[in-house]
């Protein structure tokens, strides 16, 4: 892998914050180099944001249309481009630049609207283009090796699954004194229908998903707004039931008073549970039926999986910012297989996708349609 | 305090599990002195338990009514009895002892029927006697603690409540296999229609009431058997409303691999959060909405509600023991007053009686009603 | 054990702290009764003190001298004696009671001078009796588990062994603001010449015998004193050699701000190594070289010794009651075989007696020997 | 800071691991391009190397020294080198590039005599130029944030500091089975006299020093050779005091079973104390005097230092590599501020420089002092 690629990104200019978090993860592995931006829709920001970023200005766009259609004309056009707006502008963006043949690595939740996410998936397979979706706890070894143990039958059937997602940042109104990234996430018009929900619902239903190979078959779910004078959603709790007859619990809060990013995924199964939290991501709790409890560590436990997603050694923590980094990682090695014609590494394939993006949406209207018919049980 | 209550059993004969628990609570403290059981059915076996605990033969019974009557009719006859039979014989030994004017400590759960149970409230009531309820997770000194905390509003307006109690004991139907334990509490006949809703569920509602002082108003829930052939429940879970508008889940669960006896709360209001596990009973987790995360410990923590559950100094665990204990202390506490017609400690009337019996039996009613009518939503 | 052991007590009247935590163990597994005592040297307090108890008025004795006399006297005299007094006098209340043929369960230090402790070992062993000494600590579950992990090789061969105890409330100068549990342990004449050093010290020195099997054969220390104006040491750190070329670092420190009861033992050998935390008693962590940590708990871990310690299963916390219990079990299953001619049960050896008691007098004198001697190298 | 800055590296060829965990950390806040490099001895590695690294061939230099004349006399030579060969030649490579006027960052430990050591200090001053060394675990948020505490007087006065570093990789005579990591950190020719004391022992000195802002003033130490054959130290453990009258106990250990790299601090002062684990980065356990333990978090703990330090919110865990990268940060701030004749930001000023390096050589003379001197004190 010995060129780097050529990113672009569109959003992500000066005062965003998920921007800054994309290109600290595309730059940590070395595997891109940041050549062109549509980075706002205000020109004098976007060109500001590119002078901060040492681009060429001539590769500055004001409008990410332009900046398709230039970029897939230039013999040194860009290969991939990260789309960081706010939610209502990802379909859009996406759109044009699988038209014009270039890979996309888009932030979450893919789109505002299902149909919106499954015109993208269809377009990207006619594209044959790569569509990453940056969910971005699924980058983690530890999470990956938990995956792992599931799909080797380490768990045995699974039973019980519960994802719990707790922040407490939007305890309070915060939207209405400033707080940008409060401000759009609270705006149906910027953020979909789905506040909460969509924020971060869709992060702990996709881990669950992720690494439990299961997709829940039916769910009763409730959303409920306790700031006054929000538009959306602020908390979302739902039981899940599964194909194969496991039980689910998920519970989503944006309200929950003390909590940083708690993201705690538990999976029982008969043979064996596993515990994961986000805020300790480098060990794995796993508990055979019956017996005592080992931490799994990065770095020590064996497994493809974990070892593809690490890069230094047990005991030396690895963070938010290295998941982050492995979904570009993964993605660059997918990009540059698909451009020499051979095969990625196989445990590259763990990548999430556009289709991880329509389950998303598939579960946000799944819980609103829930939520709607009086928190009744709705099939997904 | 100086003259011991004179203490009778019904049940808790050789090889029964919580009849020895409730000897060494009542031991604990030096309250009780254990004089008359009617130990077993068994004559036999009555008999040989009796002799190992060193009670006057002449006060061991054969049958609980001769007993009550029997001790009714001595100058230093019991002052309380403690009921440790198995479910279904809760009501008929509890009314016995009652019509005899004798006070009662009984196991939980009340009974394996409402009507049953709100007719043994109505009977301590009319014979002014104290009914204690050994929900025996409300003795701990930091549950206590967390109590105080939300009844003097530290936590603010309660917004989400979150317990689960999470067991793997009967992940494998160890009922066929000769376990005792698992025998009766799989068997509808002795334990009623709820499987695990009645032996650990009514423990996790119960607690989630304990400290937030709060009852919900609504539930939709969902039993579920896993284990083949299994004739009661195995897991539920539920979702919560409460009447301020908080929501809360609930999960119980004792096919939870790997899983000890993990009953755990968190409460989330405007102002703060905690956070309780009771394999870890000597520490609460308090954080201030937007702060830190402050671990109170026994011993340390000020306020009367822990201070009153609390032998030894910080630093020297307590457990489950003395938790259980608490609640006899408590229960002799109030037994002295009435006998010397002075009021009782206030910290003594945390004590849980006969109307939280009442109240898990409502639960219990609720949750096999929405299972009944498709999971749907039920008020309490 | 049908019957249960005369138990009598010298101190632990009113105000007094451990004779309390000495009953309480005695009464938890109903192995005692307590019969007679001299409760206090201060007559009214002593008489008082004993109405408390319930004692009968003619077993409550002034001055224990004339107790061991009476009650060896008796028919239904004391099996045994619990010595709860302030260090200074265990010497010669032992003395007084093993001369009277009766047993002996003291609380530690066995004495203030190493002199004095090989006296009574001597004289226990000349009159046969049991001479138990509370180390509280070796009597959790999961501290005798540990230790036959260790002699199981488990472990492989030992390398290195660190104990620490830490405690805050010396931290500043009670002793002169009226407490009497710090003013008696901070006066030389009442406590010897080592202060947090025989407090505390000598229970991880203990500690970190008992688990290991190992005896350091050197030792370099030093004592401090950080508060000014105290007369005896309130800090202690030392680095250990042992026979096997194993090393250790012990330190015990009452004025380690914001630390409750802090005893913590790790090992490391050639295979393993372990972890306990005396303020988590119910779990142990068990990490094999080069692999992954494993947490045993008590109740679910496998082993004889473990067992025999536990009383209701796991995730049912035990603490630090059921361990002091656990002394006094063990003390009775001894006394009680050798009055019955029998062989006591195995596991009932664990129990800590004069001869540990020898041993820690002995380290408190190669303490004092190093600091005398700037902290150079002695051998113990 | 407009302008990235051009790095150049020594060492850190193919096969190396600290070379390219010191790239991950130049790359990561964009601040660094690495436009030159001497990566191996071996001419052939270096050339791939360098292909690997898409350095221009042209600045791919066979030999540091050469690499310093030539990149001195570029225009658009390196600001700065990055030295990470074995230790042995860490001074000879400073001294080329000090002494071409090219600033230096240089891997830990500074050199294996406190001679080089003092001569390297003595010859960045004379040059004006920084010479960074890179104490890594001082780029933590929450040491950094420690320190800030002990400086502002929040623990009150120090009373003792407990340091230990705890790994278990070197627990077998792995160097004798071809890995390269251990074979030259254990063979005296490559890394010194001192093995486990100069690797991590240093580490271990050095997080006490940083934080509490206290170099001891004498030390009692023991360096020991558990492995057989091994030509240096694999433990070492000391005693400490402090010219304020604080105590401390150090040890390090490569052969302790079970450890991945546990580098645990803990500090009491007479009005609080405070506990930092490596492994556990994000968090820093408070306790005040007599109170309650609060947890600290980066992101959410007020305080400059921490923030400086800090890329992602609270609960988005940041780890080992980013508190690398802040020693690249830091040095950028200070070199561009020098080159822009500014003053740089003062939270950037805690990085750690040469000075550190001499400091950490002092300790490292004066345990193998005690050593020889049959473990006695020895001055600082």
């Amino acid at each position: 892998m010995n060129r780097r690629l050529r990113l672009g990104m569109v959003g992500g200019g000066q005062g965003a914050f998920i921007g800054a978090v994309h290109r600290l993860a595309a730059r940590l592995d070395d595997c891109y180099e940041l050549v062109a931006g549509a980075l706002s829709s205000d020109p004098a920001r976007a060109a500001a944001s590119a002078s901060d970023l040492r681009l060429d200005p001539a590769r500055s766009y004001g409008d990410y249309r332009e900046m398709a259609r230039a970029e897939a004309a230039r013999d040194d056009g860009i290969d991939v481009v990260a789309i960081v707006t706010p939610n209502h502008l990802h379909a859009a963006v996406a759109t044009a630049f699988l038209e014009a043949g270039i890979h996309v690595i888009c932030d979450k939740p893919l789109a505002i609207s299902l149909a919106e996410g499954e015109a993208m998936a269809a377009l990207a397979r006619r594209k044959q283009r790569l569509f990453a979706l940056t969910y971005t706890y699924s980058g983690y070894p530890m999470v990956r090796h938990a995956r792992e143990l599931v799909a080797n039958g380490e768990l045995g059937d699974l039973r019980y699954i519960q994802v719990e997602y707790l922040q407490d940042w939007l305890a309070e109104p915060v939207e209405s004194t400033g707080n940008k990234q409060a401000g759009w996430r609270t705006d149906p018009a910027l953020a979909g229908p789905a506040g909460c929900l969509g924020d971060i619902g869709t992060h702990a239903y996709h881990l669950a998903c992720f690494v439990t190979g299961l997709t829940p078959s039916e769910l009763a779910a409730e959303t409920h707004t306790f700031v006054p004078g929000r538009q959306v959603d602020d908390h979302v709790q739902a039981m899940l039931r599964y194909p194969n007859g496991a039980r689910g619990l998920l519970v989503a809060s944006q309200i929950a008073s003390g909590e940083e990013n708690a993201l705690n995924l538990r999976v029982h199964g008969t043979r064996a549970s596993l515990r994961f939290s986000q805020e300790s991501p480098n060990e794995l709790w796993f508990t055979p039926q019956g017996g005592e409890t080992t931490r799994l560590t990065r770095g020590r436990v064996e497994g493809a999986a974990a070892a593809h997603a690490t890069r230094v050694p047990a005991g030396h923590p690895e963070g938010y910012l290295e998941a982050f980094a492995q979904l570009y990682r993964d993605a660059a090695l997918q990009i540059t297989a698909q451009q020499t014609n051979t095969p990625p590494p196989s445990e590259s394939l763990a990548l999430t996708t556009v289709d991880d993006g329509v389950a998303g949406l598939r579960f946000i209207d799944a819980v609103l349609a829930s939520q709607a018919g009086g928190n009744a049980w709705i099939k997904l």
